[in-house]
């Protein structure tokens, strides 16, 4: 699929049919987040790819009732090593968080091209995601996702113009 | 292009003709960096692309003497409020790194698709691009990227196999 329509038509879906993804699929969608850039090539980012129906069920619990994760037939949870990633974006912030929106933006636009929905989940605690899945304390959890095939229409979020957030060679208030 | 094709083909490009980009170019890659997603659709990004040659020259100091930045005709600053951005990412934490990393890489494999080279930049000093551009002390500047026509071949990094970074259900080791 073309790439300027892939970022068009992605949406944020929060209907899922729960009709099963192929591994070739999402093996095809999984590459596009590995080929990510990251800062000094560090590539800390980790996924873990949840299939069980209970660990869904319960990820609902730690996503504020976000129910349509367990609508979804899998969650990646996407996760990494601060201590792996370049620390001195800036000259003095780590950049696992970028290194991960990139990697997972690759995925869920890849899954576009499948015909997936994906949504970007940030209101979760870290803790109880954590807990249930295991991961490390040294180990960052940065954002979750379902990914399914949408039971719903497209719903596009409106967006600023251009002339608002584009400047020239200095700041201007916008 | 292909979507997937682009995710193959983007690198980090270092040595760039002086070539022009046209306006329209140029607007077509920043209008993929305008429709990404953010966190509760906050759009707290902001992009400063700087032509002016004398500044070019003043960031290569600030970057940690990058001199492909003053060779590409372009560069472009992303940065933008925290305070416009979704606070509570994990339960604790502000979404601003994420929301521009997605957004820039929008642009960055729009780039790709146009012919144009960029380089994510994350090693500058983020209080000299401050000065440079004023501005101002409530914006955080993420990252730069030069952008023109490439002048070398393409330099692939390594990425680690599919099997290092995913694991399924629960948190391995990896």
């Amino acid at each position: 699929m073309d790439f300027y329509k892939v970022v068009k038509n992605r949406v944020s879906t929060r209907e899922y049919k729960s009709d099963a993804i192929t591994n070739e699929i999402l093996d095809r969608v999984l590459d596009a987040a590995r080929l990510a850039p990251s800062g000094k090539n560090g590539q800390p980012w980790r996924f873990i790819v949840v299939k069980n129906i209970e660990t869904r069920k319960k990820l609902v619990g730690a996503c504020r009732g976000q129910r349509f994760i367990q609508e979804a037939p899998v969650t990646i949870v996407a996760c990494g090593y601060e201590s792996r990633a370049y620390k001195k974006m800036g000259g003095y912030w780590n950049s696992l968080p970028v290194d991960i929106g990139i990697s997972l933006e690759h995925l869920m636009l890849a899954a576009e091209v499948e015909g997936l929905g994906t949504c970007w989940i940030g209101a979760f605690n870290e803790e109880e995601v954590r807990n249930l899945l295991d991961v490390p304390k040294e180990v960052k959890i940065v954002a979750l996702t379902p990914i399914g095939y949408p039971d719903c229409k497209k719903r596009f979020n409106s967006r600023k113009n251009l002339s608002e957030i584009v400047m020239y060679d200095k700041w201007q208030d916008k």
